[in-house]
């Protein structure tokens, strides 16, 4: 598979103690050479949090991570790439559930610990006994891993390996966060075939894990989309290990709190415009600003109705300035906007304005913008404080020839 | 272009009395050799009815047919292709209003009565000179054009000319109906740029033409989406010209009514897949039926789920029986939905239910079926009563070379 043009190079990232990391290759897929199978082994006291797909029809491993992060304690992450195991019915169910089992006799831990995520194509049963060996293997491994090596083992259509890793300063103590993602299809708000696990070596109370990474990902997962589609199987996971000391963080008030919540929205943040980065068939990052709108949500719709429109995604994939198809696309948002007031800029040339292109408007400088990799478009809406950013990817001829023939 | 592989044939028409077609051509668009204006004069006494986009940017033109059809009465439609005259500010709106008031004087009628369209690049004010001119010329070649004239006159990037025409009984008179349409991408429900004109020589009292054209929309235009673009000029108008003698229908309760609207939804159902098998870059036209649904809604929200995911079109694209990209859509629509009570067929071969595939699944005569250019999906939700049924195309190299490059 070609490596998308807006690769990023793999970033040195930093180990997070109390974190163990173990891969292996138990065959879940004809032909693919990668490792499948990813176990991490948390400390004891680990904490963890969760945002999980919206879909009405989940894989069980998204069932099951629900129901066990209501503990708030993790021990074990496993992962399996190349099944997605959604729509099984109970054999898939009973496989996911033997896995976990099977994870947490291996590690002495409870399995209501153990937390578990898997993707690849829909509809065919995780088979058990590969799942049982990939996990033994896998645990075998362990401490022979790293962030690197889970990274590419986690993926599936993705052409690049995707991490990042930050830190705060909670007080005197130092926290670090590193996170992996992976996903470069069926991406969308409320997430996507996107699979992203954060660790941090903070001590981190779970639910304040949960409050932290709920607003991140608010700003972030939730603020990309590919192709608007949406994946049973979607899971980002936060794990807090605790190792680096700090007065476990409680709630906003604790102190660091808010240099906590910020690193993890910069890991957030950059993890997903990576996502968006390998996005299928992806040749240039597209993002677009909407202000102006009646409120943030009513912005937020406005700007994903820009970012799924085929017909805007195709235009800049031709490198074309058509704002019209961004008015069409504020235009069947469904939101309040009035076409005399709007605004629109491509870079920061404003091309239209109070419902008109601007007199003399100059493409020059807008063509010189699309021809490069990065683009910024800007709605003004002109009606009130709303505000919101999101990131997509142009559609190309690449991503028909991915998905015309990924099953197969 | 490329003429669609799913084009039919262009229908044997029969012409509407009461109604005269001129087209010319007055150069909107370099390039362009077809004819570019279309004037329809309608016989004193016609009623009309309309269906405009939901579009919150709409295009002066549909703001005009907006407060025109309050009167009820037509005496002329003028349609403009190559330029949309959408977002431009006074300028297009003036030019607009200019043409209806030329359109008016040169027939003698009010200009209440004069129904405009345009259609064609968005952002570019109707060069008013050319407008006047082309209206001009369009009336001197009144009775010189026919249906087939007018339709390659509306048509934009429509790759072959689409019409349809019925007829009903209303007691002892026939009447006649017969449509033409426009439309090949940013199709979507509450339409998109789609120009729909139907015709009839029936009397037919405005509020009970629009009960009647309201009614066919619902389940035919309402239901076709080629890429869930919506465009900001979307218009289908409804002419009945009373040439026919009958007793005008004044409610369902008249004679005849019911087989008036029925004949009516017929044209429509005709017209809306005409336009789905132009779709952009189409291969296949896509049938998607949803039943046992909580409600009528709900089960169209899940069709259009199903009908807008780029990653099921992209499958049929490529033949392939993706049906977990299916249970995907299901999913995402955010409607009630059981995955353990899914059920989903190809053609009429049973691949999935109650949640998981069915025993023995044999893909064979799915993929033969899916070879074909008629593909059917049916969807069982298991729920309740409601069901819906809408028609989409696949998404293949042709919509992005499209779109990629239309505007330039």
């Amino acid at each position: 598979m070609t490596v998308s043009p807006l690769a990023l190079p793999f970033p040195d990232l930093a180990p997070i103690a109390g974190v163990r990391i173990g891969t292996a290759r138990t065959g879940y897929k004809a032909g693919r050479t990668a490792d499948d199978v990813t176990l991490v082994e948390l400390a004891p006291g680990t904490t963890v949090a969760g945002v999980l797909t919206r879909s009405r029809c989940p894989s069980p491993e998204v069932e099951l991570c629900a129901a066990r992060l209501m503990g708030g304690r993790a021990r074990a992450l496993v992962v399996n790439a190349g099944n997605s195991n959604a729509f099984t019915g109970a054999a898939g169910r009973a496989a996911a559930e033997a896995q976990g089992v099977r994870v947490a006799e291996l590690l002495g831990c409870g399995v209501g610990e153990v937390f578990q995520a898997s993707t690849g194509v829909i509809g065919v049963p995780l088979p058990e006994a590969l799942a049982l060996a990939g996990a033994a293997a896998a645990f075998a491994a362990l401490g022979q891993g790293d962030f690197h090596a889970a990274t590419l083992a986690i993926g599936t259509t993705d052409t690049f390996p995707k991490a990042a890793t930050t830190a705060a300063m909670l007080g005197d103590t130092r926290v670090t966060l590193t996170g992996i993602v992976k996903g470069s299809g069926m991406i969308a708000p409320d997430m996507a075939t996107m699979l992203g696990f954060l660790f941090t070596d903070a001590a981190v109370d779970p639910l304040f894990l949960q409050e932290a990474l709920t607003a991140a990902t608010a700003k972030t997962f939730n603020c990309i989309t590919v192709d608007g589609d949406t994946s049973t199987s979607d899971t980002v996971l936060a794990f807090a290990t605790g190792a680096a000391g700090n007065a476990p963080l409680a709630n906003w008030q604790s102190p660091g709190a808010d240099a906590f919540a910020a690193a993890l929205a910069d890991l957030c943040s950059q993890l997903a415009r990576a996502v968006v980065r390998d996005g299928e068939g992806a040749t240039r990052l597209i993002e677009i600003e909407v202000t102006g709108a009646a409120s943030d949500a009513s912005a937020h719709r406005i700007a994903m109705s820009i970012a799924n429109s085929p017909l805007v995604k195709t235009a800049i994939a031709g490198g074309d300035a058509n704002w019209g198809r961004v008015v069409m696309a504020v235009g069947k948002a469904g939101e309040p906007a009035d076409r005399d007031r709007l605004g629109i800029r491509f870079g920061t040339t404003l091309v239209a304005s109070e419902g008109a292109v601007v007199p003399g408007y100059d493409e020059a400088p807008v063509a010189a913008h699309l021809a490069g990799s990065e683009v910024s478009i800007g709605v003004e809406i002109g009606l009130g404080p709303g505000r919101a950013r999101v990131w997509t990817c142009d559609l190309t001829h690449g991503y028909i020839s991915i998905n015309a023939d990924y099953r197969s």
